[in-house]
């Protein structure tokens, strides 16, 4: 069907490139792409700088919002108060839709297309539903976006503007998944999954080609990502090892997740004991209770060097106030937890005052208001 | 002061680079930057090839969260459905606080922390104020933000985050104006007006370096703008011209200016008649009843064979529906005027099937919420 396969992440089983390929069908692990055994080379000339060999045989007919590319600034304030030599944000907020989810959807819409799909279905706290419904539409495709009932309502306004169709499901943030799936399946839809879509990991990779650009291979010493479902973490995770071994860079940076305190089943699993009860969170956007690629995370965890750390709600506020009244960046509550986080590491002496790090800043603060 | 002087838009004075000086002194019309006296070469290689001469005369100690670079795509619905070869979106709501008046704020602000301000007042309907709050923040200055009391929540929201204080002013938006106009002077603050300060239009200037780079020269043969204080028309026609005298453009595009028949001043003074009695539109960012650069605005359309057309509401509103739902793209009412303009210039033969087009997207959509 195309240039690549797509292997799975647990018994390296080959399948198809076919976008409603979403689970292995021998393991029912979920899948990557893989390029190793065609043509395609990653290292080449030919591989597009900023992005890394892409899943899109026909990069002129992709559907594309000018997604990436975002700033790099440096945070000489938090840096200050944390007492770090350097730290940047990379404004992922600064995309289309108005979070880092716009790299993934670009891609996986984009192959969705190539793939004559005209109907889509996603869950999603928020970001994701917006930008496959975004995406979607300018695709020419349907999309029905579920999502809790308990979402943002600039971010469901959002997603409406764009004509999806938005199923809003009581209960818990599985409740969504499970009427997500079942919708899919009865009506055989094909599911536009930010989590499962191995596509969607294939356009946020882009994170990593960005910043070994954006500073000459000067790539920091950390990362440090608020962590959900992993879609930013695992996708910056196959860009560094793609320009690794493309000879591009010569060491990956350590990558970190931060969790909320309330949903912390990462931290849980990477400390090797079982997740507490899920309570709340105001970081609404990494509130998830069981991610499907939990064990993908955790490998790349500890083959990285990389911790898993919460943070309390409390933290996550406060951290949203001193990027907006220092640094001038407005950041959803979920983009804070990553700063709180980063604040536990050089507690705990993960990382120390004379590293570099640089902390992407996820989501616009405009799409999930906090109390006043 | 420094390697440039302001110089009057009506007389041709020339006055010192300060920040406080807003006017003529002699005639008491609004000024911009003159390079013309000094060595900086507009056209020398040492100009940024995607900003033009700067009035920061240490850009490394500026003060940015990295605006413009926003992305160009094509909008093939809107085309089609406008019967038109070829329209381009340049995505100007990508910008750090959600609309193009980054690019006017970065430079007045840096130029005013050069200028070792510590405390600004600006009076907006909500973009303005959100974008001069946020660079403030990262300057470390104060900032006071005057805006109507009908502006959107979540401008007033974005701008509190921001850590300024807001002034929430009754009555028409002049009231606003007039109230931070009596602020600053009564306490002796600098006025970082978007609509007066000639450093604001250096910034916003950028817009048109950035068109002929993306363009690579082959720029469009018309530009349709949504024009309220003219921040973004002006600096453009500025870019434009700075552009031609250099030798890197053969032409200027032809800019025009949209405007909402309930406050239509510019498009008044363009046919010689009289403006008519201001009413209501849900174009807020164009509400401008009193441009104070009215008369600059009018020449740039003479000299450059634009046009200033009026749109109604339920014109603005449908195009706002066919911009977010066939092409992806949520932009606020205000920035869908421009594309009601577009359509009306079509009818009156202004602008032809076969021309080239490019429409600037100026604010988010989730900053100016539609009801549903």
């Amino acid at each position: 069907m195309a240039a690549f396969t797509l292997k799975c992440t647990a018994c390296a089983a080959s399948h198809d490139a076919d976008v409603r390929t979403l689970e292995c069908w021998s393991c029912q692990s979920p899948l990557v792409v893989d390029y190793s055994a065609h043509d395609f080379e990653v290292g080449s000339a030919a591989t597009p700088r900023r992005t890394g060999p892409l899943p899109v045989p026909r990069p002129d007919d992709a559907v594309s919002l000018g997604e990436g590319g975002t700033p790099m600034v440096e945070l000489k304030a938090v840096a200050d108060s944390l007492g770090l030599d350097v730290v940047r944000g990379k404004l992922e907020y600064i995309n289309p839709t108005g979070s880092f989810k716009d790299r993934g959807t670009a891609v996986m819409i984009s192959v969705a297309r190539e793939q004559r799909v005209t109907e889509v279905v996603e869950d999603s706290s928020g970001n994701a539903g917006a930008s496959v419904a975004a995406y979607a539409a300018r695709a020419g495709m349907k999309a029905h976006i579920f999502a809790p009932s308990t979402a943002p309502e600039a971010k469901l306004r959002q997603i409406r503007a764009y004509g999806a169709e938005v199923h809003a499901i009581e209960g818990p943030r599985e409740a969504t998944t499970a009427a997500a799936v079942s919708f899919y399946k009865e009506r055989d839809l094909v599911y536009a999954s930010h989590v499962l879509s191995p596509f969607f990991l294939e356009g946020t990779k882009s994170f990593a080609y960005e910043l070994a650009e954006d500073l000459s291979g000067n790539l920091p010493g950390h990362i440090v990502f608020p962590v959900g479902t992993g879609s930013l973490f695992l996708g910056a995770w196959i860009g560094f090892a793609e320009l690794k071994e493309a000879g591009r860079i010569a060491s990956i940076p350590k990558l970190h997740c931060a969790q909320a305190e309330g949903v912390m089943p990462i931290v849980a699993a990477f400390e090797g004991r079982e997740a507490p009860p899920v309570s709340t969170t105001v970081a609404g956007g990494i509130a998830v209770a069981s991610p499907a690629r939990l064990q993908q995370i955790i490998e790349v965890l500890q083959q990285g060097g990389g911790a898993a750390v919460s943070v309390s709600d409390s933290d996550i506020l406060g951290w949203q106030t001193i990027l907006s009244k220092t640094e001038g960046i407005y950041g959803e509550p979920t983009s804070a937890a990553a700063f709180a986080g980063l604040q536990e590491l050089m507690a705990r002496g993960v990382i120390r005052p004379s590293d570099s790090v640089v902390v992407p800043v996820t989501g616009f603060g405009l799409k999930d208001v906090p109390a006043d």
